[in-house]
Order: structure tokens, then sequence, then C-alpha cells
């Protein structure tokens, strides 16, 4: 079997980075070309230049503009900042191309998927309804903000055996949520700042979406409020959230733990090459998880969710839990790669 | 005016440290002696050795056992460890010893009082029911666990102004809530730990106490449940708390940074030396408070409690809000000291 | 009497902020303007929005440009970027002020002292040569870049009590020192960046002209020969040291702490305001100094540098130890301050 | 080919959790029992408890006590602390098991080889003089100081390129060469503690034995000079080390970095398992190695040493580089492998 060619676009940053490393021995894509924004013309290995390691394989690829026209691939991988991808995207999709996008640009159009593959898979039919609707060949497929990821995913079990009414969410987001550049050292070293820009409103609207239900081509969002409180931290990768919610009905802890450690989708019933065998992992450590020791952790390094302190609230049907997800894989390269891979499954890629 | 004599019980500690430097330019009080474990018949110098600095006037102050046959003092504070304070700070209430602590060990005795000075002080009558039941000269008079404080304070206004039914509270505490050698940096550094043994119950329970009613001689909790979640993160001192809470009444996000930042107690009207001007503060700036940068700031530094990010939640008389707090200052040594100078000053201590 | 007016140039800095602490209480000087660049229009409260405490005293100082008509002072402080200051101090040295700057970009003119209080206040007589070279009513004097005065000034009594032909340095500096938004955040967590650009040549070249000798208006450097590795480490203040020298003759560890410890100058004899008690502190202790314990130490907090393992290397006359300087204050605006004070107290300011 | 079974002494700590991890899929060796202290009667999964992950495959191995009588093993590697290896290790030799070992205890026996396998595999010989002199039918080799291979192994083609008089050093070391509970936090965080107890003299005089010559059954130890300066700093994996040599002869930084790269030895001929294709990489870029990015980089991760910013010294025939080693990895578990590796190839394993 020849593999797909795929294109990143803002392959230079640090989630580009992780797409580059995740697709050095991917066993269905090959990375065919790479864009950028300063680098156009460098080499990945200069692009990189004194932040980090390039595979060996693809360290001579050559930067190139993020334009439609100089590009050949089979599949588009969009990690752009959020201005530039609502520009660049659409002209892809218009010429013809899948993209599937970490970007927030598309989000919450009604007839863009917003992705978690284990989730929602059947959102995928909004492709049609997308590309009918802008006379597109091609079409835009967006995965969750990094935040959302990590307590939509554990969240999904819980609406389908308990159902949910309210959440509250105070995150412990790291560092390399915010780009390289994004947090200088003087602002968070020893520190917290109890604040990030613009990530309360779509952690709090996201999971709405992804848990939503599709009905003639439109998606109603669950019904269920979230409240939202995001800190950055001091760590390198992995957003620890602490998650306090409502179900619609009282549950054990045991059951609670059952619901999430249980958990599959489409993704591990189609063995998918990135899908963990089990999505959510569950400690039952108090101490655990931590970001440093289990952030990139898992038989798929990085895709596994862990879960832990699983432990009822005060008021009849609330429970409380942490959970901890890899920013950079499962909240965003490895969620798209995975949802790529889902999207080649159903025969959704030439 | 001739200056009261204090001993400090376990001085050589991390809180012990605050108190030395606290006490060194005291106008009511002076320390006349520190007492230790390991370190008995050290300097405080020796005993700090490598870690910080003492001020030169109390340097060479040699560390006594902590028995109160050995102490000369009008006044005791004591930060020993639970265990130890559990059987030490009777024997020296039995005394005749007016004691103020830090301790865990007697906070939960009925007729203990458990005092925030600006929240509480009435509590303090207590003293006479204790004193009688127990036959004792001395008593003893405690302050809260370092992360109570950070967020009883700030509700205190909030229960007068609009009443309160329901706090949930993800907190993210420093190293030094756990003594020089609590955190081992290989568990922290760039990490976060979800869980600190024992800290939940106290926080969940604590503020009832402080918030309650003194009616015959018994204190009758607050009725309001608390959730917590304590999280252990890389900073050094500050305890950054993010709190959210169901009022009795609906109140606008005004109204509760009105109610805070109004905010005054006894302390405050009888001008005590460690009493700040304003015991809360209210930051409009929604990258505040930060431990680094907030944590020992103000006009008393460390006994401002900085509380900022007031937001209304989705559910109608829903509050959010982020306090953080100096755990040794106002979390330990800085409470103690201005509960000290209110015994003082209400003409409880010799 | 009444206090100078005083302008700080750049003052919306992490140098500017520590001028305007340190000057919010003292006894000579005055803060009358401000200036910055992207903050012109601001008040003093505004610019530092997010980033730290501003005294109340001059929080509603407006941000001025650095534009010497606009600004009415007896002495100005610059700490305005290299760029800048190579073009706007000139200015203000013409226009007839006093200019005592942090800058580097005159630090290396012949006719421009580069100050160490401590170790060269003769040096100041350049400023008549340069007043005169140069016709200008004002003058320019430079502080040392803040990893120079780290260890230029325990040299000063080893070149004065043994003589001095060598010396390996290598240095751990503060993420301060790079200015607010200088080393991101992704850079330096759990890291080393083994390189600071353009600093090593500062590092060689600075200490030989502090610790020349000033003859017929020149100042002939000292002939010593100076390696130096640059290092970025995760510290928020104080540039740790490891300096390796060879000695004109040899001496014992006795004598090299004594010679340091022993050392003070002219603005100890002046009884300057800034100046500390004793300008080099000897540690004996092996754990020590460390820079978040130690940097903001001292009778003058900021302005002692502390030495330690003072130790005999394996070569006859070389001598090994580390030092410690807190880099925004001896190494920036306290030495500015400092200079100043000399200034007035030697009758160089109106 | 059936693999050879191996002991784990001290299997519990930071150091064998890394030889478990690398033997989880070892070609030649395989684990068949670990042994601790505290932990005896746990599995490895209880004794890693809330510190890291452990590989299934080994999860459920129980903990022994440290006694020959009580393991069945082809080798043994011992990471056991000083104190117990000084005890232990000979016991085992004396039962006849072949005993590698990371522990200090033995190091300077002058019938023990200390032995980086790309440096000194002649030193093997030692094996027999021992073995003859104590009546042992096993023996003891051991590896160096983590400390010692970072600059070590870079040392032997400078030694034999261009001979070696003096070295200075002044070292970097993570947290985690201390062990889990080695280095608090509040001695660290942001922080730099200028000394490491017991470490200097280790790292002055190990490197004359390795790099020294095996005549007559006796290692003549290397000519040079060694002056050491151990720092502790708040980074997690990586020893960085700044080096400054002088050579036998004046050679240019070209001729420095080719001998470096250059280099290789006895396990890259024998292709070696755990054999790096190149024992040291050397960076052009001026802004690495770097801890994080580069201690766990390589071919075989964490096996290689990472060199970099080679530049002459002010004196004749002096260099100046930094050198970056895995602490963990090639400063112990690693090298200990790869030894193993190579008394296997050399045949002196049964």
């Amino acid at each position: 079997m020849s593999r797909l060619g795929v294109a990143i676009l803002g392959a230079t940053g640090m989630v580009g980075q992780i797409y580059v490393r995740m697709l050095s021995a991917h066993p269905w894509f090959e990375i065919k070309a790479v864009t950028g924004n300063s680098t156009v013309g460098k080499t990945l290995r200069e692009a990189y230049r004194g932040k980090g390691h390039v595979p060996e394989k693809y360290a001579d690829l050559e930067v190139l503009p993020s334009d439609p026209s100089k590009i050949d691939a089979d599949l588009i991988f969009s990690c752009l900042p959020t201005k530039s991808s609502r520009e660049v995207e659409p002209k892809f999709a218009a010429a013809g191309f899948p993209v599937v996008s970490d970007s927030s640009a598309h989000r919450y159009w009604p007839d863009v998927p917003l992705i978690i593959p284990e989730v929602n898979p059947e959102h995928l039919d909004l492709i049609d309804v997308q590309r009918k609707r802008r006379g597109w060949d091609g079409y835009i497929v967006t995965t969750p903000n990094c935040t959302t990821v990590g307590f939509a995913l554990p969240l999904k079990p819980l609406v389908d055996d308990f159902g949910l009414k309210y959440v509250n969410i105070v995150t412990m987001q790291a560092i390399s949520g915010a780009g390289y550049n994004g947090v200088p050292s003087m602002a968070i070293l020893g520190n917290i700042i109890p604040y990030i820009d613009g990530e309360e409103p779509k952690v709090a609207e996201e999971p709405r979406k992804i848990l939503g239900t599709l009905t003639n081509g439109e998606v109603k969002p669950l019904d269920v409020e979230i409240d939202a409180t995001c800190m950055r931290v001091p760590t390198v990768v992995g957003h620890l959230e602490a998650v306090h919610v409502e179900l619609g009905r009282d549950a054990s802890v045991e059951e609670v733990m059952d619901s999430m450690a249980g958990f599959t989708g489409l993704p591990q019933k189609l063995e998918l090459p990135t899908a963990p065998r089990r999505p959510i992992q569950v400690f039952v450590d108090d101490e655990r998880p931590q970001p440093r020791i289990d952030a990139e952790a898992g038989d798929v390094p990085g895709m596994v969710v862990y879960t832990g302190r699983v432990r009822k609230g005060r008021r009849p049907g609330t429970v409380m839990f942490v959970t901890l997800s890899h920013n950079l894989i499962r909240g965003a390269a490895g969620s798209a790669i995975l949802t790529a891979e889902l999207l080649y499954a159903l025969r959704r890629l030439r």
C-alpha cells in the first residue's frame, strides 16, 4: 500500500514539531510538504535551530509558503495561528484538499465538524453538508482546543451512562500550550497566571458541540452548563484539570471509574494506528495523574487521557475528578492525526 | 512600655523563621526563647545554616527543648508539628501560658477558638469556657490551616452581605506549605501533585467553625457545604485558590467586589500593628493575583489576601473568584501574631 | 535640604521598576519624570499592569517620551535599551544633564567613566575630559554589565593585595537579566541555555577598564586575561558566578577571604545612603551563596555581593570562589543610584 | 540465543527505574530479580507507586533482599547506595557473580576497573588481577560518577590527539542525580546550590584513573590536574558542564571539534546494542546543548554525550567547551549496561 502524502501548514511551531515527529514513522501518511511564515525557504532543520530535534528523514524539507498552488498532497494538517488559518484553510478546502485543523478559526461554524474521534465520529457527516453548502471539492474538519479534549473525552462516558447537567472546571495549563514564545519566563517561573486570554469561552462552549447530537445536518448542542477558570502554570507539557460535575443521576465512585475506564470508541474498534487501546485510564493512586510523569505515557504516547481522584461531592449527583492530557499530542497533533486516520478508514480521503 | 516576652515553639522550621523575622522589630513583643527538636543546644544561626538569614538580634538565641519549665515568657507561639503540639501545647496551657498555635492539633476542640482576627474575634470568649472546663491557668488559641485563611477571609463579607450556601474550591499550594523537606524537587519541578495528604478535610471543615456563631459557650458551625481539591504546584510561597460559590441571593460582580474590598474587622478598628489597612484587596486586572508577585506585597507584607477574577457563574447566585494568600505569613505566623495582638489589645495577655 | 529631582529614562522595564522602588523613599533624590516607549501617555500604574507593584507615590506619573526638551530634572538615570541609549543619552548630556546609565552603549568610550563606586571612584575625573572634548554641559557616567559587577567588585581587593594575572569565569545568569520578555519560558523551564548573545565579550573586557588606572585623562586597562562562559539558568534574580583566578602571588584561603571581607571603598567612607556597610560578604558555609535566598539580602537589600566556596586550585597561585550579585540592583539600578550619590557627595551634581 | 538473566540490586531508586526500562526489551539480557531495602516483599509496581511507570513485563517482580543466596542470575547490576554496596557487592563477587556497579564504593580500588566502554575497555583486564588477588569466582567492575562521564569521555580524543595538562570544570547538575528524595524543592526551585557534598574530589580524581594506562596489572593515572566546582541546578535530567582545558599543544577549534566528533571506541566497532553510532556529538549552534532538549536525544536515547561552544581560551593551548550527558543513562544505568555488553562480547560473562 502506498502511503498518502500530507502537508503540514505551520510546521515550524511547537505543534508542528509534534506532527513531524509523529509522522516520521506512520504506516499510512508521509510528509510531502511543510509550510511556515518567517522561515519560508529554510529547511526544517534550520527552522528548528536551537529549539529541538528534527527527524533526519524530514530535516531537509524546505519550508514553503501556505499556498494551495504550491502544495501537492492528499491531505492537509493545519496548525496555523488563528488569523492565518481563517484565511488560508478555506482556500485549501476550496482547492479540493481535505483539511484537518487544530485551529480555532472554523471550529464554531455550524457545518464544520469539531471532532474527538472516540466521542463524535458521526459528526463527520457534516462534511457533506459543508461541501454542498460551500461548493468545495475539499473540506475542513477541526479538532478541539487543547484544554477541551482533556475533559470532553472523559465526560463522554458520563453523559452516556448517567447524564450531565453541569460542569465547573479549573485548569492548570502547561506553557507549551501558548507556543514557544507565548509565555515569558519572567511571567511564570515559580508563578501562576490566573487567566488565559480567550480560553474560558472556548472551554465552556466546545464540549456542548462535541457532545451534541447531529440531526438533519445540524448539531444540536448538549444541554449542559459549563463554568471555567483557566490558569497558566509552570509545567512544560500536560494540561491538568480539576473537574466538578453534576450528573443526571446519583452515581457511585466505582460506577464513574468503571464508566471512564471501560470506554472505547470507533478508533479502538477500527484499531487505528494512533488510537490507544483505552483512551481513558483511571488512577486509583491519589497522587496521580501528574503532568511531568504521565502526560507522555501510555501505549500511544500522549494519546491517553489520564483521570484520577474520582470522589463524590457533598451535593447529591455531584462528582469530582482530575484529568490530564498532553496538550500538544491528544490536545492537537495527535487528535488531528487520529481524525485523519478515521477519515481514511471511513474512505473520506482520496 | 516594656515589651512582652514571647517564646516560639518549633522556631527552626519554615514558619518559625517567619516568626523570628516578623518579631525582629515588633512594637509589643520580643522573643525571649526559641525551642526546637533536633537542633536543641545550637544557636538559631547554626540551626538555620544553609537555609536562610536570621536577624542578628536573635541569631545567638539558644534552641531550647519545648518544656514549660525551661521557658520564661508571657506568651507562647507554637508552630510545632501536629504530633508534638498535641502533647506539648496542653502542658504549656496547663502551666499558665497563653498559647497561640498554628498547629492543627487542637483546632477542632469545641472549646478552642479557631481565629481569623478580622473574621471571628468574638470566638476568643471560648477561652473562658476552655480554662474553666480544663482547669488551666493558661489557654490555647489556634489559627487556621494556611489554605483555609485564603478563602475563609474573603468569604466572610460574602456571608454577611449575601449569605452562603455552597463552596467548591481548587487550591494550588506552594511548596513551602509542606515545610523545608516536605516536597522532594523530583516530585514537583515542572510538575503538579493533585493531592495533599490530609488537606481537603481541613479545608472543608475549618471555615464552617470560623464562620460559625458563638452562643452559650459553643460554636454553631455555618451551614455551608464545601467541596475541595488540593494540589501542590511549583511555586515557593503563596497559595492560589479558585473558588466557586453559591450565595444566598443573586449578586452582581460589582456588589461582590465592593463587599470584599470594603471589608474590615476589629484588627483594623484597633489599628493593630500587624493589621493591613484593608485585609482583602481586589484586582480588576484579569492576570492577577499572582503568587510570585503578590503573595508578599501589601502595606503589611504577606498579610493582605488578594482576590481577583470575580465573575458570575452560569447558575443563578453563583460567583467565581480566585484568591491568593501568603501561606507562611497570613496562613501561619502572621495570623498568629495578629491574633496575639488582638489578645493583647483585649487585655487577655498578662 | 530639598531633594534633587531625577528622571528615569526607560522606567517601565524590569530595571526601571527597581529604580522606582529604590527611589520611593530616598533621602536625596525624588523622581520627577519617567520615560518610556510603547507606553508613552500612560501612567506608571498602567504601564506596569499585570507585572508588579508600583509605589502609590509614583503610580500616577505619566510616561513621557525620552526627549530632553520635555524633561525637567537635576539628574538622569538611563536604563534604555542599547540602541535607544546610543541615540538618546548624548542628547541629554549635550542639553546639560548629568546622565548615569546602565546601558552598554557608551561604556567603552575612552572618555566615559565605567564605575563601580567602591572600586574606581577616581575614574569620575574622566567627566572633565569628556565635557571638554565633547563640548557638553552635561555628561555621561556608566555602570557595568550586571554580570561584570558580581566578579569585578570582589576582584578589586585581590588585585590590590595579591595582583591578578588570569580569570576564568562561568556564569549562571537569572532570567530577569534579559528583561521581562527576554527569555521564553519554553527555553528555560527545567533547562539551561549555554550562551547569552553578546555577553562574553563584555564580561571579558569591562573589568580591565574598571580595574585600570587613570593617568593623564586616560584609563590604562589592567593587564589581565579573562575567559568567560555565560549561561542562562532558571533563576529569577541573582547572577551566580564560578570564578577561577591566578593571582600575582600565592595566597592562602584565609588571606583571600580576609581580603574580600575586609574591603570597603569611598561609598562606605562617605556613608552614602545606598552603600552597604561591607560591599563583599564571604560565606564559610559551603552551600552558600544561593540566588533565591541571598541575592536580595544584606543591610542594603541587593547591594551586597556575596562570595563563598573560596578554595585553592591545583596550580600555585590559583584560587577558586563563587560570587552572587543581584543583577537588577547591584548589577543595574542600585549601582547607578550609588554612583549618583557619589557624584552628589563629590559635588558633581548641581 | 537464550538471554542472560540479570539481577538489579537497588532497583527501586531513580537509577533502578532506568535499568528496568532499558532492559525491558534488551536483546541479550533479561531481568530475573530485583532487590531493594524498604520495599522488600512488594512488587515493583507497588515500589514505584506515585513516582512513575514500570513496564508491564516486570511490574509484578517481587522486590528481594540484596542477598546472594536469594538471587539466581548470570550478571548483577548494582545501583545500591555507597554504604550498602560497600558491604554487599563483595559478597556477590565472592559468591561467583560478575557485578557491574554504578556505586562509588569500589571505584578507587586499584584492582577494580573503572570503565567508560569507549575510553578504556582494556582496563577490564584488571578483572584477572582482582579475582586472583581476592580469590573470587566473580568480580566487580565499576562505572564512573555521573558527572565524570560527561567530560572524561570527550577528553579521551583530546588526550589522544593533543595531550592534556590541566582541566577546570564547573558543573550544573540535575536534581535527579541526588535520588528521588535527595534535593528538597525548597532548596532548588528558582535557585542554585553551589556545592554538592563529596562530588568534587570524585570529579577531580576519576578521570585520571579512567584515562590512565594499564601496565603490569596496574593503572598508572594520567598526569593531569583537575579543578572542579560542582553545583546543583533546577533541571530534572542532564548534567551540563563548562570545561576549560590546557592541551598538550595548541589546537584550532576545528581540530578539537573534529577530534571529538570523529571519536569512536570498541563498543562502536563491536556494534554493541546500547552503543550510539557516535558517542560524542558536537553542536555548532551556540545555544546548544541544552539539558531538557538534548539529554535524552540521540540514536540510543541518553547515551550520546553532547558538546558545544568549542572556543579557544586567551592563553595558548587552552580550549573551552560545554558538555552535556544524561546523568541516569550515560551517567549510570546506560554505562553499566554498555559495560556489561562489552563483557559479554569479550566473553567475560558466563
